[in-house]
């Protein structure tokens, strides 16, 4: 069967179960493309791996200096959390930062992420709310931006509310485009969501670990600068906050320790920045490197798979790094006895942009 | 993008989300490939779609008889079920009536396929052992099968027990192909499971159908066409035996009363068997039709979605009927606010063959 741009396929014995198509973009900072595979500039729904972005529209407007955020709280707005109690306790302390109510937020409850924490709410038959919401840092943080531009926080949510079009002009302007390069749909979480060519999304992250460089360099810069790298060092400092228990985020960002900032989005698409090296610069980056991954179909396991791939294929960190992702790059396939079923393969290659 | 092969785009707003590729064989009784899309002879592993011919070659070994099954009892060995108190205490009466234990199961528990069971279970911290697997009902067949041809119960899962041996020539025989047709893997209950091309299924689907037809007809039939007769009928009268409340297989079966039998395999394949009419005739069909879908990367609810696409593209059965699975076919996407936030298209064409 001609499966021109399967990244993962998966056997039982001898036998194809599964195949998945994925596309990746590989650029650096300046967002020239280093390396593609599928089409990298795939027009993709970015979901919460575009949660930085939208963070970076709330900090623009003075929020976390005016209700005084700090890391964690940032880490929160950028997080798709697990819903465990630290998630929903610095919520409700976002919330009386901002002196809004749970009732003003326009996010709703849904069975969490973590399926620990799914079967502790049923033991003790608790229905989720607002807070719950694995997105409940990035409301909070639209509803300080709406008070710190002086809008009403009634509606906040909806896509001419003027947050909503503050985050639309911020979130293409980060990305390198125009206002009118970016298609919005209605997210899951009842937000507006972006969707723009796949290898911006890679740019993104490249400009989050850029400017954690560029910080660390000193010298005179931007506030936007600035923000992209406090967005970083709280996501970095914080990986428990970004997803939570075992989640492949906090792994990944626990397993590189500053070098790499890593976000998934729903249906499958994650964002990765990486920190100018040796390594990156041997990879043709000018500055911070950056990733984007989408799979066609929206499998998040795969999603996993494919992007541990590509940082060993990349070979990004030490090999011990690397392997603290062993879990979620090549799981071991395992039936209800325990025997070992099948495995997948890899069949793509990155291929010089 | 190219997607040549695309069943079903997912759209938020107006951007795409996921595509996903399908493959579809429409066949007769004969075995005639009469409509197609994408590749209609993919190797396909059928998994628990499978378990008709797996029942079949229980049947053909006198267990029925000998231990006393009836049709409920049938039904469950095709089953996957949804591990309900009425799955488990059938599996447990099975096991009864071929003295057999709960230790000699060589399937093991997982969680349920049913949420509201999953949900049951964690309240009360009950850990699922064998006779909850989805596939107890055919691991209590095998073991059946093993002492009616006078083999010894234990390793009847094994690829080369006595039983097994026979499973693999009946499945291959049932869908017409030579013994070393077929591939077989591990399934995720710890049996042996076949890999065959896609069209195949349709025809062993379309063979329990016209099994029925020609009991029906009645005149001189062979032990064969009385054991897929058996199967349809077990099948049809006991839909929420074969998946459980709420679930694909025990709706489609219920809404066509007879006319449709159907059933899921993992990972995302489906066979369907119909039953001779004017509607099959004007398809072009001698004798009973049989449909069989493969989803290429394994989404279930996709199948689904396909499934009941094709039988509105082939108008089975009534509009009232097909209207039942409105459900499955078009599903209301809506987020954790109730905000519908896409749809889905079906950009594919049955080809004639």
């Amino acid at each position: 069967m001609d499966t021109p741009r399967a990244a993962v396929v998966t056997y039982r014995g001898n036998a194809i179960e599964n195949t998945h198509v994925a596309h990746v973009a590989v650029v650096d900072a300046r967002g020239r493309l280093l390396a593609r595979f599928g089409d990298p500039f795939r027009m993709t729904l970015a979901r919460s791996a575009a949660k930085p972005a939208q963070a970076l529209s709330v900090i623009e407007t003075g929020a976390p200096e005016r209700f005084g955020f700090d890391d964690a709280d940032i880490a929160l707005m950028c997080a798709s959390h697990s819903s465990e109690d630290r998630h929903i306790e610095r919520t409700r302390a976002m919330l009386a930062k901002v002196a809004a109510h749970e009732s003003d937020l326009r996010c709703g409850g849904h069975p969490p992420l973590s399926d620990a924490v799914y079967r502790a709410w049923i033991k003790r038959d608790y229905t989720p709310t607002g807070v719950c919401s694995n997105c409940s840092g990035k409301h909070v943080g639209m509803l300080a931006g709406a008070q710190a531009i002086g809008a009403a926080i009634a509606d906040y949510h909806l896509p001419d509310h003027p947050m909503q079009v503050r985050v639309k002009q911020v979130v293409a302007d980060a990305c390198g485009l125009g206002d009118d390069e970016v298609d919005w749909g209605i997210d899951g979480c009842n937000l507006p969501t972006p969707a723009f060519p796949l290898d911006r999304l890679a740019r993104l992250y490249a400009s989050l670990a850029d400017g954690a460089d560029a910080v660390e360099a000193g010298g005179a810069l931007t506030d936007r600068i600035r923000a992209l790298a406090r967005i970083h060092r709280a996501m970095t400092a914080h990986p428990e906050l970004v997803a939570g228990e075992g989640r492949y985020c906090t792994v990944l960002m626990n397993a590189f320790g500053g070098q790499v900032v890593g976000k998934l989005g729903a249906d499958a698409c994650y964002g990765i920045g990486v920190r100018a090296s040796e390594r990156t610069r041997q990879l043709g980056a000018d500055g911070a490197l950056g990733i984007s991954v989408k799979i066609e179909d929206g499998n998040l396991d795969v999603l996993y798979m494919v992007v541990s791939e590509i940082l060993e294929r990349l070979r990004i960190g030490t090999a011990e790094q690397r392997a603290q992702l062993a879990g979620f790059h090549r799981p071991r396939m395992l039936n209800t006895q325990g025997v070992e079923f099948g495995y997948a393969t890899f069949p793509f290659e990155l291929q010089a942009a």
